[in-house]
């Protein structure tokens, strides 16, 4: 079976993010100040050829954990869709 | 009212995405070579502070259009969560 998974993957909420934080000011020079709080993360899109859904699901958490996500500063989701 | 945005901005399918396609070889060296057509993009997630949806809306996408995403290279879609 095939799936498709969308992965995020944002710094924990516990830290300082100052790529947001310099988006932010930038915002503030497109007079775009009442938007707050940003916070920037990757997002992942691939595809995944598994036998089941918990397969699949394996694959994604040993690649996010393993690879794709810095667990000490970030954290992940995902959601799977069969293709 | 204030909303919350989740922004995805990922690189055009016409185009290679060569940081996807490194990862995707770092992943067959991890064994988890079914994981395929690999692409990374960027996810912001902010808040707003708008009179309505509709202004919530015009305020993201112009963050978006003249500063977030590069619109020759990227294409960027968003969800909109009152709070």
């Amino acid at each position: 079976m095939k799936f498709k998974a969308s992965i995020n993957i944002m710094p924990l909420k516990e830290l300082l993010d100052p790529q947001g934080k310099a988006v932010e000011s930038g915002l503030k020079n497109l007079e775009l100040s009442s938007l707050s709080n940003v916070r920037i993360g990757k997002r992942i899109t691939l595809e995944v050829d598994a036998s089941d859904e918990s397969d699949a699901r394996a694959q994604i958490e040993k690649a996010c954990k393993e690879m794709l996500a810095n667990q000490v500063m970030e954290s992940f989701e995902y959601q799977l869709e069969a293709v």
